[in-house]
């Protein structure tokens, strides 16, 4: 299995301006949020990103993306129908075949050389199958996440099947449905906010959507969910970070997270410590 | 003197997208820097605001513009001719009163109850002559701003009579010419963002500009330098903080000084606590 399609969902209520923020990365260098959500597929081999977006958003967004070797295709959602219904939006651009799936709204940044998306994409060809990214989160932060259930694979480090997918579960709801062996107590196998999705996943979600009475209820959670009763769908657990730009101070927690992790640190490290100090002569 | 009018001045090149970005601020509401700026204003007495702007940009600026109650009155500045050119521009606007300047890039954040610039109104309205805030500021930040060199008023605690106006001074010329007594070693009086100008002012700036052979280079420090020869200037010290928000990571700065000088202090706090915890167990 070769994955060459990325779609980057960027239609989402409080998700259509992120992308155009300016963010300094790792490098140093000043780039659009989009910029750097197009270089991470790129760094996995993605050759076409589809761009799911609200329609009139095209001009801004084309606008900041100041990479000109990345081939952008905008993919319109008219209607607000909701996230599953945005990933059904791309059913024509990724044309039967599998494809990097990232959210508009986050950013990754990778613990080792690879890039978090690589990794993905790598493991993801070699078992040619559905795997969402994961990452072991504390269960008070369930409220924010889609979480997987599911058993290891033996012997192959950090990769669970997943049985069970539930959207934003309770506590209860997750002590019951999403235990898995092996992670430290009170942590669950949160989405990361990067998947690989094959066929199946999108036509999972289309026949959820023709039938849906409430269309925003049906999540990419949902479809994995159900495709996952069918056939093989993995969970492969990241060390890396990801922030949500959405989150309230995320951009700066974003951007502070670039910065600590880059070539930048000791700059950023010393205003921090002068703003610290300022506050405490004040105090 | 009474002062109730303001200009803002938001067309210089790399300040334009400036007020449009959101911010935090200290009591936790959301609003963009240029709501942020016509509240420090309306808490120093202003009634009236003019905006200096590239035309084209009031569309984005009303949009962000989140106050019904101000008074905004957009000033184009039609050919870009530098900053003293900028503030000249507003020359019918303040119709030959005294005005409360900011610079479109900075934000303010007091040490005590009053407003930055509420202090600086009433002190202006006192002495009813041009006030420049200043800041006590160390040699090696020089080439980033505007210095007086003066001498303190007795018995008016942080006033200065302003002799000497110099733009982004060299060590050299700071240290011949902008030395004040009682300030520590090594440290000058830069300007602070923040300006009560009357209108003698704006009538140097408008002979300066008449006869100059490169427009961009007439300055306030210029106008000011003028002025002071003729007439009393004073600068006030300040205690507070100004962050530059086009300075490298100025935005993630600025909304990291507004969060840890408001109430969400702690919370922020935390975050950045674990987020220095878990680059330490990567390293």
């Amino acid at each position: 299995m070769k994955i060459t399609k990325a779609v980057i969902t960027l239609a989402g209520k409080g998700q259509r301006a992120l992308p155009l923020q300016t963010l300094i990365d790792r490098d140093g260098i000043e780039k659009s949020v989009l910029d750097i959500l197009i270089e991470e597929t790129q760094r996995a081999g993605i050759e076409e990103i589809g761009l799911v977006v609200r329609p009139g958003d095209e001009a801004g967004l084309t606008a900041v993306a100041g990479n000109p070797a990345a081939h952008l295709h905008f993919i319109p959602q008219a209607e607000r129908l909701g996230y599953g219904h945005a990933l059904l939006c791309a059913r024509d651009f990724v044309a039967n075949g599998p494809f990097l799936h990232l959210v508009g709204d986050h950013i990754y940044i990778g613990r080792g050389e690879t890039g978090c998306a690589q990794e993905l994409v790598q493991v993801a060809e070699r078992e040619a199958c559905t795997v969402s990214a994961v990452q072991a989160t504390r269960e008070h932060l369930l409220p924010y996440f889609g979480a997987v259930g599911g058993r290891p694979l033996p012997n192959r480090p950090s990769l669970y099947r997943v049985e069970t997918v539930l959207e934003k579960p309770t506590p209860t709801e997750a002590e019951q449905h999403l235990m898995v062996p092996g992670l430290r107590a009170g942590h669950y196998l949160c989405f990361f906010g990067m998947h690989v999705l094959t066929a199946s996943i999108i036509e999972t979600l289309a026949r959820l959507l023709a039938t849906a009475d409430a269309p925003n209820r049906v999540t990419l959670s949902l479809a994995l969910q159900e495709t996952a009763q069918r056939e093989q769908v993995l969970a492969l657990e990241k060390k890396d970070w990801r922030y949500d730009l959405g989150a309230r101070y995320g951009l700066m927690m974003a951007q502070m997270a670039l910065a600590l992790h880059g070539r930048d640190r000791d700059q950023v490290l010393t205003q921090l410590l002068e703003l610290l100090a300022a506050r405490q002569r004040q105090a």
